[in-house]
């Protein structure tokens, strides 16, 4: 099985699950806010997260109709966060299409950010099981005190333990609750479910550093970000990290603390010599790593079709190019 | 029983919910939040809300700790979008005391406003009863909806049907929330839940109507608003209304829908003529109309003094000065 299949494996259920995001924007009287949703579910990505969890229900037997709802209200939550995360950031551009702040008025896409949260709350809540819509709420904590953290800490600070925490925020705390909330619907069994919240977990650790990876050694027209953007707003990801330990006296790392990562040329070079270096692979072995942990979680489980296809998602996910 | 006695009667149970709402902070690692939370709590007004849903589930029995986890949940998603609002309005007070915008970036005051969205369904969730989880995302999609409406509909707008709309969206849509989620956690009786729906309802637009009246005739070092701050802003409120209906050919009502409300000289000339005409006391009568409608869904219920506490609640709405 390739990675087309495992996508392929599950293609309808995702058409249902479009149609459920489509829903969201279409029985919204609001022209304006109509014209804004279907903007962002058109520039909508993969729709990992939802494959996710799709492929963990498959396995394990969980109820469709529940599993497709679950899959819209984890896709429209991860869109709600980038709306907001796009204001922010100032960001004109993501995926290659212009976000809603690059169109709209501040305003405007906090409020859009916010009805998203709000029908991705309700979607949820359709799953008609309460864990879930804890769940729910404590992810949606912890990837808005990620992005505190990220705000109030110093730019260009070199720190693992910080990166981790971050990545985990941002990215792998979706991916757990995608796996961990279809395992819930599935079955009561606890070891189960730590399994594949595990299996989450680090598939979703993989996926960022991947994404950070990609920010390296990446095609500019393919990621849609220049090369180096991250180092360029002062964010210190794995690559930069396993450089920086290994070359701790080079003026430039010792610059970046100090506020160095706001100079072009310094970061142009840097960019270049960590990409000339070992750190790259060592990044790659990480991501690696993470997905043979997710692997082995897997291990006691029946061979079948539905674990296969999960197997090739947690390896594709080390493989993408974009 | 007078005004000060309605809350004295929950003021044990308001404590506990305050109890709760200051966890949310209490509890939270990030200091730059957590300041940022007690002061916007510190600055809290009356809690009315969760003393509405109090009241309410005080007189039909329901069980104590839910009600109070539900108050504070309440008074967390008002406070979430409050916070968002002043954003958007670029308020630097609310009830006399700077906004978080006045004091943070648009960066972290949009994260602060999520935060809070998260921490209000977290507490929603605890009540663990999935209904009332479905109210609360639907309210929150009603308020945020309405948002959006006030930001694209044209300014200086005169439509009644507009008013009730907005006002419904903007505050009677939580008072009928709190109502009818505390009357959810004590009865399955339809007819109960629409009573006290109908009475929140009432209470949340007859609220709004006088918040717009004092908005003309309020001690603005009361209210920490200037006179006529909403038809400054081009809301074309009750009294407005009524106003405009009485004197249709007025220059300065004609210009409204045209930009007239920025024109500093007339509105001031329209809020004088406002202040002066019988606009406030119709507007008033409507208040009040509003507040019978809501006493009268307590009518079959047994005498009681909770019941006379929720009927004193319903005619403070119309008493207060701030």
């Amino acid at each position: 099985m390739n990675t087309v299949t495992f996508f392929t494996s599950v293609q309808d259920q995702l058409q249902f699950v479009e149609g459920r995001l489509r829903e969201q924007a279409g029985d919204e009287h609001h022209p304006d806010l109509r014209s804004a949703l279907d903007h962002l579910l058109a520039a909508g990505g993969k729709r990992i997260r939802p494959t996710l969890g799709l492929l963990v229900g498959n396995m394990l037997g969980a109820p469709e109709e529940k599993l497709i709802t679950l899959g819209a209200a984890v896709e429209l939550l991860h869109t709600a966060t980038l709306v907001h995360d796009d204001l922010i950031d100032g960001s004109l551009l993501r995926r290659g299409m212009p976000t809603l702040n690059a169109r709209w008025s501040p305003a405007a896409t906090v409020l859009t950010g916010d009805f998203l949260f709000a029908r991705a709350a309700k979607l949820a809540a359709e799953t008609d099981y309460l864990p879930l819509m804890k769940l729910f709420a404590d992810t949606l904590a912890t990837i808005v005190g990620g992005e505190l953290t990220q705000l109030f800490s110093a730019r260009g600070i070199i720190n693992r333990q910080n990166y981790y925490q971050r990545i985990y925020a941002k990215t792998a705390s979706l991916f757990e609750m995608s796996a961990l909330a279809a395992t819930m619907i599935a079955t009561e069994d606890e070891e189960i479910r730590d399994s594949m919240k595990t299996f989450g977990y680090e598939v979703g650790m993989a996926f960022q550093i991947m994404d950070d990876i990609l920010d390296f050694t990446g095609d500019p027209s393919a990621t849609g970000k220049p090369i180096g953007s991250d180092l360029m707003n002062g964010l210190v990801t794995l690559p930069a990290i396993y450089y920086a330990e290994a070359n701790s006296k080079d003026e430039d790392v010792v610059s970046l603390p100090n506020g160095g990562w706001k100079d072009t040329e310094r970061v142009q070079r840097l960019v270049h010599a960590i990409k000339q270096s070992k750190a790259i692979e060592q990044a790659m072995d990480e991501a690696h790593q993470a997905v043979c942990r997710a692997l082995s979680t897997l291990e006691e489980s029946v061979a079948s079709p539905e674990k296969e296809a999960l197997e090739d998602l947690a390896r594709f996910i080390v493989d993408r190019k974009v």
